[in-house]
This record gives C-alpha cells, structure tokens and sequence, in this order.
C-alpha cells in the first residue's frame, strides 16, 4: 500500500450486484492500494441482511484501515439503482431487493465517519472525468456495458441527476420497438440485446442450448471471433443495439465524447471498431463524437466514491464542488 | 403599448422559417407590445438575401421603438438551426441555407447596439422557465411540436447545450427504425410523424390526394374530431410516436415535468389527453412527469430572446445567470 498523504484518505466502496469493492483514496483520487472486491451473494437473502453485510464489511474495513496507521476521515459509497444523493437514501434497487434504505445513515452510525451516497455509475462518471479518459471534456457520456447498460451524462464535470435521481438510464431506451420484455416492463431496451447476460440469454436460445456453457458474454465475443456464426449474429445484434442507444444519446445530449466502460466495454476492436463505424454511419447532422474506452476499468466507482467523499468534506470549507 | 420602465426595453426577435416576430421586452419579461409578425419568404431567395432581410428588419424595429421614446438598450435575438450562442454564429438554418453567418456581429453593426444570439427553442424554455409553465422547476422539458419537434432541457432555469449546440434534437430521436426517410438523413424520426408538414404529408398520402387540402395540422386534427378515420389514423400514429419520442427523452433526462408548445401543442385535449395516456402507459420504473401546455404559446422565442438580451447587459456588472 502507498503510504498516505498527511491529510489521511477516505474509503470508497462501490456496492454492485455481485460485490463491494473497496479502496482508499487519497485527495487526488490516487487508490492507496488495489481495489479489493468482497463478494456480496445478494441471491435469495432478505434485503435487510445484505443491509447488514454492507455495514458490517464498511466497519471492517474502516478498522483495518486504522489498524494500518491511515487517518480515514470519511466513507464514500457508490450503490447501484436510485440513489437520493441528498437525502442518502437507497430508493430503490432490483439486485438487492431495497426500497427507501436510508444508507448514509446507518453507515454514519455504524462507522462514525461522515459519509456521501451516490450512484454506481455517476459517481465512475465523475472518476472518469477527473482522472479519466473524460479529462478536459466539457460534455461527455460515460456508458458502462457491463450486466445492464448505463450512462452518466457528465457537464463541466458534475454528473446530470434529472429531476428524481434516474437520469440517463441509457439501457432501458426502447430501440427495438415491440421488442423482448424488458425486467424494467417495457419490450425492446437496449438492454435486452446488449447487456452481459442478454448476450449469453441470445446465444443460449440462438444455439438451442439449455443452460450450460457459455457462461458469459465474453466467451461469446470470444466464439465470435472463432467463426461461431451464431455467436457472430448475437454479437453484431448488440453492438447494433448499442449503437442505436448511443446515437439516441448524441442526439439528445451533444456529447464530445462517449466514453464505454463496464465488463464489455474492455472487449477493445472487437467492440469499438464497429460501434465508431456504425455511429458515424447512423449520424447525419449530429456531431460524431469520440467513442473511448474507459481509462479506470473496475476501479472507476470506488474511485468515484473516493472523490464524492472528499468533495463533500471540502464542502465544509466551500472548496468542494456541488453536483447539478 | 404599455409604457416601458426607466430602464428602457429590449427588442426581443425571434428568426423563424417563415416570419420574424419581434417585441420590445421590459427587464421582468413583460411585452411591452403585441408580438408582431413579419413574413420573411425565405422560399427561393439567396441565404445572404434573407440574412439582409432579418438586418433590415432589426433596423426599422429599433428606429420605429426609438421613434416613440422607447431606450432599447440591446437586441435579443433566436433563431432556429444551429446557433452558436458563445460564438453569436447562424451556423446552420436548413429553412434558410445559412452556414456561418455572423449574425450577433452584422446585426450589431447594423443596429450599434449590444446583441445577444440565442436559439430559438432554447430561448423558449428560458421563457417558459422564467415566465410561463415551467417556473419554479428545476428539471423540465420544453417541446415545441411545429414544422418539427424540438426540445429544450432545462436545468435550474437554464438550457443544456450539449458540446456542439446541438442537444435535444428530439425530433430526430429515431422511434420507428426503418421507417420513413427523414430530412434529416435518418429513417423513422419522430418528425416524419407527429410534425405539422409530416401529419399533412401523411393524410394525403392515406387519403391518396395530390395536393389540395388539408393545408395543415389542425384541419387533419378537426377532421379527425368529425369521423374522418384516415385523420384518426394519422393523428393518432403521430401522438403514439411523440410518445414514443417522450418516453426516451423522461428515461434519458428525468424531468418533472414535459410542457408541450408550438403550433400542434395549441390541439388541447386531442394532443393532450391521449399523450398523458399513453406516456403513463409506456413508462414503467420511470417517474410519470406532468404533461403541460407551454403557456406562452408564439410568444416563447421572443420573449426568451428578450430575457437573454436583458441577461447580457446584466453580465457586464456581474449580474447575469450563465448558459451551461
């Protein structure tokens, strides 16, 4: 572990489906040690209980953390679903079963630390644009394509939140009207066609096969490339999907740039040659925008919440930065 | 005309495809004068011809108001296309084969006063924000459904840019892939629908007339009162696709509210009712926004340009409220 600066550092966690990853982060965003993940097995278990797993490994690492001589001053957390920045509430999350959990505070209680909640992908949105290959950029969308799609819109830095914390929900625009039922309700998202699993759920039904390998999208993307023909249309059905959803979102957001992170996202020219050539063939007298891999991988959300945290102790001297 | 304060007016002028309206503007907004219009007859004529026009035009409006005691201390003006506001360049109208033109500056020249460039749909949400429908909210919506839709995202009052002057083209969000071929290069906009020429477009088209009535949008929605079902046939396909268009852009930006203008948005509750139906229908984890008439109908640009005009004089001493 890098030895932490004389202001101490902060914790950033990052409550995803599958696990908590954690770091700690300096005032520069700089992760003190390598992201660690801690796995969360959400299936089948009360929501209360996860509740419970959260705080008990935010403490746990808090205390180890201490136990090493760092100086945590504060607890930045980043959970999926829709997240109340203000109030610090959970309001709602399919993974983990969460209606109105009021986070911030039973982590604040539970750990003594001041402690900011915010949203997965804003807060890897905001990691991405100040460490990231969003630096410099006035204007850009971070999209992860990971189990479902996201996307933070991201002005001058500042995460756009909307008008009830559930802006930019890339994965669920209708680009396939009459579509696949959707778990959101509506047929035809993006996300029946582009995310991880919708990828494998393609394959599996394309392929005749009943459960069984392969296991994740990037087996797929790997057949595709072996000349599996079946893998090959899944695949091209996606990057077809998702390149719909991304001209959607140039047309309504004007972005410089659409910077793609999430599990799939790191599938490199298999993804990003086709995804830019289509884009520029959609878009008429839209902007092209530059289309990047994401520079922070795994990371960006601890990070992200790393950064939140920090902001919000400068808050308490005005040096922090507001979100919109 | 009411008298205008002590601190003079503004001349507000919005640069649309087929008129100039224009009125003087008293710092809070208030018409000091009937908006008029002026038919500007771009068809057929040279783009620097009808640059000269709007510059003549601008001109007159200034001496007449000065003539009748009037301090205008700046000009207001939007237009539609693509207006670089930082820039105060025309950078593309389709209505008038504009490519950069300068127009903040010629008409600065021409009128020696200070000017203001803005666009026109943006210039109507900071209307309708300040004055009209959307006081008092911090995330809404302005959707003008005209010769196109259009749309304004208001953020705390202001307008979002995107990164090129080009966000909120929702008329050109594809909800019907496939579909027609759009002026825009596209298939299957929203315009190729739920526009005023699209929807004539249409019922002649289903009605197998060449030319003749209905000339516009309104008759085709009267008839569709009266019986006529080719005209229920076209209203209703273009409320479903401006629904559709609705559902992308509450599932991208979150509003609390949607407030529908331009000439289709005067059909009440023909537009009115059968949209806030079906949007409730269509949206599932989204929150329902309200679904408003703008209140200040043709006014909007105007009036807008107005205020622009009058924040731009405030932002010499510091008082003004920035453009994202």
């Amino acid at each position: 572990m890098s030895r932490p600066s004389g202001e101490g550092a902060v914790l950033g966690l990052d409550i995803g489906g599958t696990a908590i990853k954690s770091a700690l982060v300096a005032p520069d965003g700089r992760a003190l040690s390598a992201v660690a993940h801690h796995p969360v097995q959400a299936a089948g278990r009360a929501p209360e209980a996860i509740v419970g797993t959260v705080l008990d490994r935010a403490a746990d690492l808090v205390d180890a953390a201490v136990a090493q001589g760092v100086a945590v001053r504060a607890l930045g957390v980043a959970a999926c679903g829709v997240i109340d920045e203000s109030a610090g509430v959970a309001v709602f999350s399919a993974s983990f079963g969460w209606r109105d959990v009021p986070l911030r505070r039973l982590l604040a209680e539970r750990t003594g630390l001041p402690v900011v909640l915010g949203h997965d992908v804003r807060a890897g949105g905001v990691a991405e644009a100040r460490l990231g290959a969003g630096r410099g950029r006035e204007v850009f969308l971070f999209v992860p394509v990971g189990t479902g799609v996201g996307a933070a819109v991201m002005l001058g830095g500042r995460p756009f939140t909307g008008g009830h914390w559930r802006a930019g929900e890339l994965g669920h625009v209708v680009v396939r009207p009459g579509g696949d039922r959707c778990g959101c309700g509506q047929r035809g998202c993006v996300s029946t066609l582009a995310g991880g699993p919708a990828v494998v759920k393609r394959y599996r039904r394309l392929a005749g096969l009943d459960g069984g390998a392969p296991a994740d999208a990037a087996t797929v993307v790997r057949l595709a490339t072996e000349g599996d023909r079946i893998a090959a249309k899944v695949w091209a059905e996606a990057v077809e999907a998702l390149t719909d959803a991304l001209a959607l979102g140039v047309t309504l957001f004007d972005p410089s740039a659409v910077i793609v992170g999430g599990g799939l996202g790191r599938s490199g020219d298999l993804l990003f040659h086709p995804l830019r050539e289509q884009l520029a063939e959609r878009l008429t007298f839209q902007v092209m925008p530059e289309v990047l891999p994401a520079a922070l991988g795994d990371e960006a959300g601890c990070l992200g919440a790393g950064l939140l945290a920090w902001d919000s102790l400068g808050d308490r001297t005005g040096a922090g930065t507001p979100t919109i």
